[in-house]
């Protein structure tokens, strides 16, 4: 994790006065993104179609998918809408869903199932701890009802970045089908069908694209597709619907987010320029490394150990001196431009820091600076965590 | 009928090669409006729960709710999710809803009352004819299980301005309660609480207010969103979670389109200082006299008779002219620089011209020039049409 310095210049920064969002999206995005959005469509008229068309290949072309099994199928709302169009769309009403969770985002998920009246199960990991493989596995072969799995790639409520691969092996050893929730992962965190061959995937414009909020998509095997008709317990979250009305016509079926659309396509462009999933990946994870060393330096601790780190967002323990109030740091650093985000741990008290977004490890550096200072600012001596978050930490090895 | 000119200058013109959208929504939107989404909000942030305090305060004031017996819930995605969580979320499961349907939305609502798979009947009027009081009060009278109508304010479909008292004082009289999809009218339209005293209603960012796209929003009584608990189908669409969230975090449940959010409060900003729901009125008024009353120069014939024409949108017939191909016409009107949209009726071929978005009664001229103009170049020498369209027409006394 030694910081070394990029070759390229630092970002350009936010407009005077703006923070840097050092959150797990809505986050800084390119000014010109956000420019992009300084025109009006018609979302009947020939340009706006062409648009959507470009986005759909734009995605399409990020999941290796050389046999072109898979289709692209955006959906407006946020990306929670499209955790829900998922399961309601590719789980048949007398399917069976084993959800695999490990914080705020997988019980969403268990919860969402709740809604829609369809069977599930849950491993709930608690807090951060990882589903593994073989726990999947003994689950499946425990329950042959089950037939689909739910992972959360990067689980975001801690950072951890799920063991994706393993899990994949044990659903699809087993004949089961994988549905993947990669709305915080997607475009910064590999997720090639040969290696993950998923049956359905989310996520969402406002994360590692770095497009504004509006809007998500699903990316699908064009069989589950072609299988979802009917499934849906919902008119506007219908992806089958969705997908043949686009394929049809080229528009969305109701109103798309115009504006957001057009700075998503802009961000697309920007990531194929930077170099695509492997580039951002690149960029994101020196952000994580440079900001946790430096992090580290100051006194603070890390929820997880390295292994487990996304290059997404980083959770670390509040500091023991009593002199610490998150909400008083929160505003220490957002006064010197950094808007950090509250920590979701339920046992021991945390924040996050989230490492994507249009930053680089420049922009890192004047973050721990002004963590530096904002603790100084608040009379903390010491940032080291209390001895209950380090039995925590203790509890996940490497 | 007759055109005069209105004191004001002329509004700006959209950016060079840019044409004006007379679509009903996604609609040519003001610069300053598209300028506030030059920046980035964390949704956590409290500037960013200020603006979204901010929007509900505003919507509010437009129902007249001297009582503050009602309250606003903004809600991601398109308008047509904010009609499905209305449903979803007012009806209880054991209800039964009247849906008078003239038109693709009101359509649109029957087919979520089956994807609800809640009790629901229909008064099918066809294209635009539109459901009358007694019709309502008949069929209330007749069916006991009806515990709520909904009722389509402006059908978009065809432009008609539904008439919305009387169906009020039939549903209301009968201890019924009423759902409106104001989508296309609110804003511009007055729907008081105090004459339309409904259940609930929705709209979206991107009509009458002049927003763009991303978002819609519940109007409710608060005794509604109070029993509303329970009720949903969908998570995303609880319109009761949404709001219970809201009055205890000032946050959004899920990531709020944040540029859009930006968008719409400078378009409500912009609505006040023209002067509310009156002023926006005349102003579409105005552009609808105008922009018919040079059609029906040309030879045009609208749809509908003068009383039922709405300030938003009007459905014209195609001419019976055989040299009138529509997507030539719509190419021709695009090349001088407005986009217009093709009509919805399934008896005979039409087209509409929508009235708003931020244009005025001299924009509205140069669409009739424009339409002489691509007449001309088609060789079309009259624009009168079939003699069919008359007889639909003549279904339809004032
Ligand atoms: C892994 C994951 N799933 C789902 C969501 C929900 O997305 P949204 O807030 O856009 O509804 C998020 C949001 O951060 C997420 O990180
Ligand atoms: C009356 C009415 N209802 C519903 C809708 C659906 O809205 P959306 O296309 O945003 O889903 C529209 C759209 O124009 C409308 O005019």
């Amino acid at each position: 994790m030694a910081p070394e310095f990029s070759k390229n210049p630092p970002f350009e920064a936010p407009a005077l006065g703006e923070p840097y969002l050092l959150t797990p999206g809505p986050l800084t995005t390119a000014y010109s993104v956000k420019q992009a959005m300084l025109k009006d469509w018609g979302s009947w008229d020939a340009d706006f179609r062409a648009m959507t068309a470009d986005l759909r290949r734009r995605l399409l072309d990020l999941i290796g998918d050389e046999k072109g099994a898979y289709d692209c199928v955006p959906m407006q709302g946020s990306g929670s809408f499209c955790v829900e169009a998922m399961l309601g769309s590719f789980v048949p009403k007398d399917g069976k869903v084993l959800v695999l969770a490990n914080g705020a985002y997988g019980l969403r998920a268990a919860q969402t199932m709740d809604y829609l009246g369809r069977a599930h199960t849950l491993i709930d990991k608690g807090d951060y701890l990882p589903p593994r493989g073989d726990e999947v596995a003994a689950a499946l072969d425990a329950d042959p009802a089950i037939t689909h799995v739910i992972a959360i790639h990067c689980e975001t409520s801690s950072g951890i970045l799920n063991p994706l691969a393993e899990i994949s092996d044990a659903v699809h050893s087993r004949g089961r089908k994988l549905l993947v929730d990669s709305m915080s992962a997607f475009g910064a965190v590999p997720l090639e069908v040969s290696r993950i061959p998923y049956e359905a995937m989310v996520s969402s414009a406002n994360k590692c694209i770095e497009g504004v909020p509006g809007f998500g998509f699903v990316i699908a095997r064009k069989t589950a597709l072609e299988a979802a008709k009917g499934n849906s317990h919902s008119l506007s979250l219908d992806v089958h619907a969705q997908w043949t009305t686009m394929e049809k016509t080229g528009q969305w079926r109701f109103t798309p987010p115009t504006h957001v659309v057009a700075a998503f396509i802009e961000a697309l462009k920007m990531h194929e320029a930077e170099g695509g999933v492997a580039a951002r990946g690149a960029r994101y994870t020196r952000n994580r490394d440079v900001m946790v060393a430096g992090m580290k330096e100051l006194g603070f601790e890390t929820l997880l150990s390295d292994h487990w780190l996304s290059p997404i967002i980083v959770t670390f323990f509040c500091p023991a001196d009593p002199n610490f109030v998150f909400s008083k740091f929160y505003e220490l650093m957002k006064e010197k431009g950094f808007i950090i985000y509250p920590g979701k741990l339920t046992v021991v008290d945390s924040f996050r820091v989230g490492c994507i977004g249009r930053m680089d490890e420049h922009v890192m550096r004047r973050v721990v600076e002004a963590a530096g200072l904002s603790l100084a600012e608040m009379g903390v001596t010491s940032a080291a965590p209390p001895s209950a978050a380090l039995d925590e930490r203790s509890k996940l090895a490497a």
